[in-house]
């Protein structure tokens, strides 16, 4: 058998098992995630085990430091994808909650429920981690999920995936629920992006090229989970000791993340109070600033900021400071710069803020609080396989509801159309 | 300027305008709607002068009857239209309506508001009619809206989109918020579908052909309106009576449309009082039957139906009736056969109800009631852009809540992430 017939028979297997998966209960999806718990803790040893063939290889390839860290699992890290169970394990179930109901003059008794959506399709890179945290997600609201991980991971993967349909299995649910792609090389991602017969959703998890690949050849749906360069606007009436504090939090905290503020903009009247004041804290915590013309006649020693740096996501301490005449040219800056991912303004004046949260083009934006809030723990949803940029379906964190569809009930004693 | 430079210019414009669109009221909104009224009114006749030449030119290409049908506008086609602006007038705005909100430990309150999703594409064949339904909707619930009509239709859109710019200009909106694509002829379509930059969404609304090459070409996310084959189960327990009476409306109240009933499938324990009863009416009613072999030992002269009128869409005065053996393998025959649109049982056995409204994959499932009701109106969402097919973002009828996205606003005073 080829590797597309290979492919596209578990695809279609897994479609079979999803509709069956319609009828499948909050509790045995939650014994399966006991289960999977049992299971990980039982075989950690060959886990990390396998984790280190791959590890392995990377170094003997020599792929550089940060890619094996990302690849790397350690006693710490296995004791995350624990803890991540048990959170999912605790959520509510999302399926089957009604989000709508109405009764119509004729007596038809109409309701919206949540349901699966049915098989979703994870594409992401060398991140073992991954495949844990997305199949918990997707399983608990009733998906089936097709797992396309870098080929680094490849041992790790795969005793990871034999682990899951184990625990599947154990509590009498559907192997087929999870399936991982270890045929046909590169060539298989776009393979499985043709299935839309077969696959309802694409989420690809990783860097902007993975991500250009999915969008150009899916003709499935994708909901992206892109860059984020994240603005903290300080305005007018900011209060300055405020402002100084959650432009700091906001950059350096993690700067590694996609919620970290990228670019500070800051109105012209408080320009001379705050620049020199951020700038004291950023050099203390060496932070590389760059600065626009206005920008530099304030502070000395800094390189000009060109337009490649609103464009750029630093993802590390780098920041570049933008001195802008109003508001409005703020919403301006940010709405052609930003990737509508994070956005926070910092101001007393509560009209300015309106017309901020209102005006401004992101997934969540801030009035008086940091960038960096932008999380699934920290809205409250519990867990989450992503954020969003996109504005169809699921926008900003994107939770276990966001993984669900919905359809409609509708409940007649003989009613007829006119 | 060659034609990819004015559809690019156009899209860029629009998505600018789209952003300040994020500050529309919902009078400003209405007050379009009120004008857009008076106009079309006022233009009448011009809009159907404009009409009858593109009517013409049909008639002279020898294109056929049920195509020009949809082509030509007649003063109650008209009326319809003015009908269908007031209606939209008076739906409430979905924007900027709350529908989450929580607060969190650290005093952090979230919001999650409705807002527009942005620039949207309507890509559909030559139904004038579909021009202002579309444009009304998109409008109303804030977006911009680029259209891309049959170029049949060219004279009728080109003059309804000129009333469009008008009735915004004379009450203050951009002109922009509507755009027709009236260059680049067949080629125009692919490449909208490639400006993802400046587009939110595509809907394609048409026929099977048309919805494939969105679909397969598209960047941008789509969401598809796509066929229905839809059946209705006549369950062990059902009520005869109910069944015929429900079984023919789905049938013959109006076959032409997508959530008429394609497929009768009868529990083997009532076919023999249900499949004569019904053949009665049908043959009364002049639809044409087809039937699987245990129908042909009941009912004699009709033909066999295949594997290939369990997947056509007939939309017309034809059925095909299958007897099953159970509740489960009615089931089975819907979600392999079916087009997730609409499907029925008539029972009145509870248990078998909510097994079959559960277990069905599709976006509204009836218990003792016709398919026909899958509507916007008929399920109180007061107008609809279309029926989804898909599981993403919309699924079912389509109103304005679902022509909108949301974002996250957070209000702080000043918090940091630890």
């Amino acid at each position: 058998m080829d590797w597309k017939t290979k492919i596209s028979e578990q695809a279609e297997k897994m479609k079979n098992v999803s509709l069956k998966s319609l009828g499948f209960t909050t509790e045995q999806k939650n014994n399966f995630l006991l289960k999977l718990y049992e299971n990980i803790e039982k075989y950690r040893d060959s886990i990390l085990r396998s984790n280190s063939r791959d590890v392995n290889k990377a170094r003997e390839s020599n792929l550089p430091e940060p890619f094996i860290d990302r690849l790397a699992l350690t006693n710490k890290r296995v004791d995350k994808m624990l803890e991540a169970i048990g959170v999912v394990t605790n959520l509510p179930d999302p399926v089957g909650v009604k989000i709508w109901e109405t009764d119509r003059p004729n007596g038809l008794h109409i309701e919206r429920v949540r349901v699966p959506i049915g098989v979703i399709g994870i594409i992401y890179e060398s991140r073992p981690d991954v495949t844990i945290e997305a199949s918990i997600l997707c399983i608990k609201a009733g998906n089936c999920v097709v797992l396309r991980g870098g080929k680094e991971a490849k041992y790790s993967n795969s005793i990871l995936v034999e682990i899951l349909k184990e625990s599947l299995v154990e509590v009498g649910l559907p192997a087929d629920m999870v399936n991982l792609v270890s045929v046909g090389g590169r060539k298989s991602v776009r393979y499985l992006l043709s299935l839309s017969e077969y696959i309802d959703l694409i989420i690809p998890r990783g860097g902007e090229s993975l991500i250009e690949t999915v969008v150009q050849h899916s003709r499935i749906p994708v909901i992206k989970h892109y860059k984020g360069v994240c603005h903290t606007y300080i305005d007018k009436y900011a209060d300055i000791d405020m402002a100084l504090k959650v432009a700091v939090n906001a950059k350096i905290q993690r700067p590694s993340t996609c919620n970290a503020t990228e670019t500070l903009l800051v109105h012209k009247d408080v320009s001379k109070s705050f620049i020199p004041a951020i700038m004291e804290i950023f050099m203390k915590e060496k932070v590389e600033v760059k600065g626009c013309k206005k920008t530099l006649k304030i502070v000395s020693g800094i390189k000009e900021a060109t337009d490649k740096d609103w464009e750029e996501e630093y993802l590390s301490m780098k920041i570049s400071i933008k001195i802008v005449d109003s508001i409005e040219d703020a919403i301006e800056h940010i709405n052609r710069y930003g990737t509508s991912h994070s956005e926070a303004i910092v101001t007393s004046c509560n009209l300015n803020a309106t017309k901020f949260l209102k005006e401004v083009d992101a997934s969540a934006v801030f009035h008086n609080a940091s960038t960096r809030f932008t999380d699934g723990g920290e809205f409250g949803l519990g867990a989450e396989i992503g954020i969003s940029t996109d504005k169809i379906h699921a926008r900003g964190p994107m939770g276990l509801e966001e993984l669900t569809s919905y359809k409609y009930l509708i409940y007649g004693y003989g009613q007829l159309r006119q």
